[in-house]
């Protein structure tokens, strides 16, 4: 087994929370990552232009733009205003080249979660020929089932695969994260399963407990989860692209980030 | 749709769990609940013999034992040793007449889930002739996800009925609890699957985010869970034993422990 190469190793930014998107371009330029996964608010903060000039500068492409998603809502006004959102964050992908919008579904709104699935997915199709307007793909993000009532409906591999086959559409795919995958006793059949419509892979570690609900993920290589052979079936069901590592933690955070990219890149070429 | 009855209710002990064991009996009897899920370290504690003299003279039967299981182990020897212990709980089920012990499976002592997965497997088999012998029902309860690095790598309940079915033994079932399966796409049709083989069903609350991550759960009616629509379904799948209560919260432990079962009596009665 050989690892994954460098050439797709992606910073999501989110792991670099300290620094604003000119130092995280500028991070991963000197480090030699040439991949970055972009969040909004970091987008927001610099303004959609300037960052595309920034990043053609620093020759550093964009593997995703997170995120998308957050459909289920009480009332049509809001569940419009949700879609009007995502159809900007679609404007922001094309304009800085990511190729992919991540959908993270959103939580219910009561305690009807049969419904708020059927919300996350009338939303889904209610965004995909604007988004093959603008060739951004949409990836269907399962999040681990502890964010069902804050983060996701959609919580497994399985569950994504269905929504996305029953579209049926290459403009919608999976986004396959390990943080939320790894437990699931399914995952190597629903990663072969999902094939060609894996659309980005995530990885992180999972530390046992997680110390935190949200900034509870590890570096690679200080948790339980099996990297290499996920990212091994991943690669085997046609995945070619980019490696994003997000990691929501604090200590990782308090680095410097010159030092978190140093140890994320050894990690990466170590475990993934 | 009506509510449970309260001659279903149970409360598992780990709900209060500042009181000892005569506290506890003496706490159900008086609050006309007429069973109780005991734990083995507030067993120990008072003793086994004299906790069944107690629960005769209040007239307060068992509704479980929690519990066993904790499985997967690097050695020969600390599998053995797991399984004694695993005997020794149904030798204390027996003594003091609860009909099932719940198996928490444990978790992966590596990186390789797939093996502590076979590992449960094999014990459970191990344990079947003995714990038939005592007449007390294994139960493999699937814990949430988020547990499956430190408590079990068993984690949705498809998983448990496929255990249960390869094993095709009337010695051992599944224990439904809302807060470890509300999430899951596919709860219905796999309570529906497993039917009489459901030998315990426990409920509590998801509240979103979950505010710690062993002690976040909330009392009935205060988080997303459909209650009520999942006894119903366990009910319709052909259970009809006892609901245990088991809420491991700081504020419901916190509670005098009059004042939780009467908190917990009126929001089972409302909400399940």
């Amino acid at each position: 087994m050989s690892g994954a190469p460098l050439e797709r190793l992606s910073l999501n930014q989110a792991t670099t929370q300290h620094w604003d998107m000119r130092q995280t371009i500028e991070g991963c330029a000197r480090a030699g990552i040439g991949w970055l996964g972009v969040w909004r608010d970091k987008l927001a903060a610099m303004g959609v232009a300037q960052t595309a000039r920034h990043l053609r500068t620093a020759d550093v492409r964009v593997s995703s733009l997170c995120r998308g998603g957050f459909f289920p809502a009480a009332t049509d006004a809001a569940r419009a205003a949700a879609l009007d959102d995502n159809r900007r964050a679609i404007d922001e992908a094309a304009e800085i080249g990511a190729p992919v919008l991540v959908l993270v579904s959103g939580p219910p709104f009561d305690r009807d979660i049969d419904l708020a699935r059927r919300q996350v997915e009338e939303g889904i199709c209610a965004l995909l020929d604007y988004a093959s307007e603008q060739g951004v793909t949409l990836a269907v993000e399962p999040l681990h089932p502890m964010f069902a009532g804050d983060r996701s409906v959609v919580v497994t591999l399985a569950q994504a695969n269905d929504i996305v086959e029953r579209i049926g559409s290459p403009g919608v795919g999976v986004a396959v994260d390990v943080y939320h995958v790894w437990w699931d006793p399914d995952v190597y059949q629903q990663i072969a399963r999902a094939g060609r419509r894996i659309v980005g892979f995530h990885v992180s570690d999972w530390l046992a407990p997680p110390p935190d609900h949200l900034l509870g993920r590890g570096v690679m290589g200080d948790g339980l989860i099996e990297l290499r052979r996920l990212r091994e079936a991943v690669d085997a069901a046609g995945y070619a692209g980019p490696i994003e590592v997000e990691i929501f933690n604090r200590d990782v955070w308090d680095m410097p980030g010159e030092e978190a990219l140093r140890l994320l890149k050894d990690r990466y070429l170590a475990w993934c």
